[in-house]
């Protein structure tokens, strides 16, 4: 289909050619990948957040349901892919573009991911990954090492020994958390006496067999929403994630964790996994782990560390204390996709323990074998691509130093917005950073100063109006595509839980400059002064509270 | 880090560099990238299935679990990966690599991939993903499409609407049959009066609001193992997961699963699934689709079709009818990484009913919001790549007509070699091709002619030794590395059921040609005569049997 002439056949012969590599260096198709990487090179330097252009019109682009029945020049492809696809795409790692945990990339990894593509290993098997499989494992005892530090001995005979798994890759912290839960039911409904186990009679069953009245996970009220559907899909039942009240840093709360345990055994209802979150998604705090071990611990509770964020944060040695406890998890997430810097789906779920993996183990007579070591046999996902590959090149390349310098970087500089937020007149900080994340708002003076005089009905007025007003300026900031933050609702102890709307920013892009941030809020002060529905009418009310005479 | 001083140091600084999109056109990652494409260029030219390095030697390159402290050059690090991972790797797309579903990839994805990796979208959420959204969509819209011609109108109301989804693009087949059953059992323990669904309660209190015995998912023997990994995590448990006969062609025995169903519902226990298998893993058969259709529909069951691997075969107007009644099956799983030629992880579910996975549908305040039209709300995957974007540009690229040539090549290929089989004195064909996949053992004439005149415990003796032999040739040659098929076990009719390990080939390279063919026969033979156990017993005992007089 690469060709010169201006109609694209589909013969046998033709087709046989694109699977063929091209001989000459000037193919058409080495000009194609270069144009590609120009245009890209030029994307990647445009430091905006994305184009302006409206979802409804971008849709048009992509609305016939028709394959083509005939095929179509490469060339003219690429075109409609630069045109249409690139063009119209979120620049997420621009450093402008703050709003979300996917961040840039190292550059190194554009050529190096060629050789993912262009290998295609299935890492499900051995056979069709050879060197794939033992470089996983190896990226698997790295990060295993990182959270647990065992012995020499330990990795020594573990890391790539066929009747252990120190864990397993995945796409992404969803799967990993699924993973995690699923080796910790699994594990509390095991087989005994008359009953064969959870995963061969089902939960039902295995109700009946325990006596239980029903099973529980336990969570703070940040975690992440993977996990509601996690206690979906492994039959638990959302209702079935209790969410424990969190303190005013967004930390589980200890004493009402330990009280719904005691309540819940009080009921018969089998707690039988704990999770403590490192790096909630909406505040970026994380949980007292050490104090959460000790409780799960003595409960006999497998103890789950959501880190699909945070745990990239235990390579710096600065950072690393934030996290303590979190070597005594039995199970621990990370997204390598998220501040490990490497491209999306790239996921890891780890087990301290590297036989626990047994109580998902699964085997089939034409891949998978007992005894083997395919990969296969421990994780959730079948067919799997060699993105290991790409966590394995960073961790070379950038070093665990290197990642030090990136990942105190991003809290140095989130503690300095938190500064430059807390020295304006008009925002209001909403959450500090524990590490890189935080969130804010934009609260004019006269409101500031109306919200210390307001009755509560007025309190309840104005703050519905601030909420309004958040919105309405994060969804025109993220049109414009200047600058891009993202919003969440916080149910913070200050407003009384009441439902506040804020802007959130993740400041993992080492590009991201002060004078960036400087801009950032000095955008979000131009846009609401465009608003002309809820500032106008904070303003009015604000106004009218600070005329009324003191009550 | 890319510099040309011997010592990589780590500063913020040069790790800015590191982010930073290279300004000359011939940077050191310039020239890196050249290195990685001639020397993959190189391999992928290679037409060997793999190197002989043994498993336990590559693992020693792999074996320390410390991450480096201090940075590597890239192209130093550059060179360790092509020294110790790609030379080590599969030749999946080579042609004499005919063992596993994974295939060679068109050369124009290599350029194309850039495009998915460098912008590093996040397809989870519009917000890191824009014009990635609406592309997914069409994608999912032209894969149903292909599947249920449904009208212009019902594609134009429904492919970018919030409230509808067509399916979920996912890593793989796994996580797509884990989708599909998941909806399948969410819909099936749905809420009614005084039960809030099993998505909110668990599957402990589902069945006693429905007052069910048990539960159950009806798939033929040949099903794929996932099937089993998906009973246990939805909590149903393997057990549940009732294989039902098949017959001489590895497809289910209809009155044998009607039998099934009229025994579990005497049980009180809910079928709730009925998995079609369009194209068995290890013989390459389709169920008798349209009667399943029609039993799932006469007992209110939903109808699942794991299409992963023949799905692609859809494509092609002569091969279509072998899959007739997919049409009706209530969802569908299709793997594009296996032969829709794209890279490793594109799985897709595809609903027919576009509402139904309002089961499985879930929401986050700061993502997801209500009414949004995220494609992250429906799927079980969270955070997840643009692969879409590779399937897309294929189906532009080769067109319905283009992958119809395809098809039909790889289907004449093996009947080409089922023939060729065949026409050996010394091997037998085990399964007939239906689609491109078939098996077959070998087996020396004098073993042939003693297997016919052997009592019933010669035959055994016989038949444990041919396993052995299969077994030991396809490893040899496995780690001969010049040409690769894969083994599995079958229990054939013929064989009155008895385990019997064969060798099993997938003859979807368009490059494998006939002669290729031939060698890979010429290969079995040539090492079977090394066997100094396997053969030289068989021949033993098959002396023994045919000097017998005839008893």
């Amino acid at each position: 289909m690469v060709k010169d002439t201006k109609k694209a056949e589909a013969s046998l012969e033709s087709l046989q050619r694109i699977f063929t590599v091209p001989e000459a260096p000037n193919s058409t198709l080495g000009s194609i990948e270069q144009a590609i990487s120009q245009n890209l090179n030029r994307f990647l330097q445009d430091h905006i957040a994305a184009t302006d252009s409206s979802l409804s019109d971008i849709e048009q682009d992509f609305s016939d349901p028709c394959i083509p029945e005939q095929p179509t020049f490469v060339s003219d492809h690429t075109e409609f892919l630069l045109d249409k696809v690139v063009a119209q795409s979120v620049h997420t790692s621009s450093p402008r573009f703050i709003g979300h945990m996917t961040s840039a990339l190292p550059y190194f990894l554009m050529p190096l991911s060629k050789i993912m593509i262009g290998l295609n290993q299935n890492t499900v098997k051995i056979e069709t990954s050879k060197a794939f499989t033992p470089l996983e494992r190896q990226v698997l005892g790295m990060l295993h090492n990182l959270i647990y530090g065992c012995s020499k001995d330990f990795y020594q005979s573990c890391m790539h020994s066929a009747h252990h798994s120190l864990g397993a890759f995945c796409s992404g912290g969803t799967i990993a958390n699924i993973t995690a839960l699923w080796v910790a039911r699994n594990s509390a409904l095991k087989a005994s006496h008359g009953f064969k186990g959870v995963a061969e009679e089902g939960i039902f069953r295995a109700m009946k067999h325990y006596g239980y009245e029903d099973l529980a996970i336990l969570v703070s009220e940040r975690g992440h929403y993977s996990l509601k559907k996690a206690a979906d899909v492994l039959g638990i039942g959302r209702e079935s994630l209790i969410a424990i009240p969190t303190d005013e840093h967004n930390r589980i709360c200890l004493d009402k964790l330990q009280d719904k345990i005691d309540d819940l055994k009080a009921r018969n209802i089998k707690p039988f996994a704990l999770v403590g979150v490192a790096g909630t998604t909406e505040t970026g705090n994380i949980d007292p782990l050490e104090a959460m071990a000790d409780i799960a611990e003595h409960e006999g509770i497998h103890f789950h560390v959501d880190a699909a964020w945070g745990g990239a944060s235990l390579m710096s040695s600065n950072q690393r204390p934030k996290l303590r406890g979190i070597e005594r998890a039995d199970s621990v997430t990370i997204d390598a996709h998220k501040q490990l810097y490497v491209p999306m789906g790239a996921g890891m779920v780890i087990f301290k323990d590297p036989t626990l993996v047994s109580a998902i183990e699964h085997h089939a007579d034409y891949i998978l074998r007992k005894g083997s070591k395919d990969l296969g046999s421990h994780t959730l996902e079948g067919s799997r691509s060699g993105m290991a590959m790409l966590l394995f090149a960073s961790l070379n390349i950038i070093g665990r130093q290197g990642y030090e310098l990136l990942i105190d970087q991003s809290v140095d500089k989130a503690r300095y917005f938190a500064e430059l937020i807390q020295a304006q007149s008009d925002f209001e900080l909403i959450t500090e950073p524990e590490l890189c994340l935080l969130t804010y708002r934009f609260v004019p003076e006269l409101v500031q100063n109306a919200l210390k005089k307001a009755n509560q009905e007025e309190f309840e007025q104005l703050h519905a109006l601030l909420n309004d007003l958040t919105i309405f300026i994060q969804k025109r900031q993220r049109e414009a595509g200047n600058t891009f933050v993202s919003r969440t609702t916080l149910k913070p102890e200050k407003f009384a839980r009441r439902a506040t709307s804020v802007f959130r920013v993740v400041l993992a892009n080492p590009l991201t400059t002060h004078d960036i941030l400087q801009e950032v809020l000095d955008e979000h002060r131009d846009i609401a002064a465009q608003s002309t529905i809820a500032l106008p009418q904070l303003n009015a009310l604000a106004d009218r509270i600070l005329s009324t005479p003191k009550r």
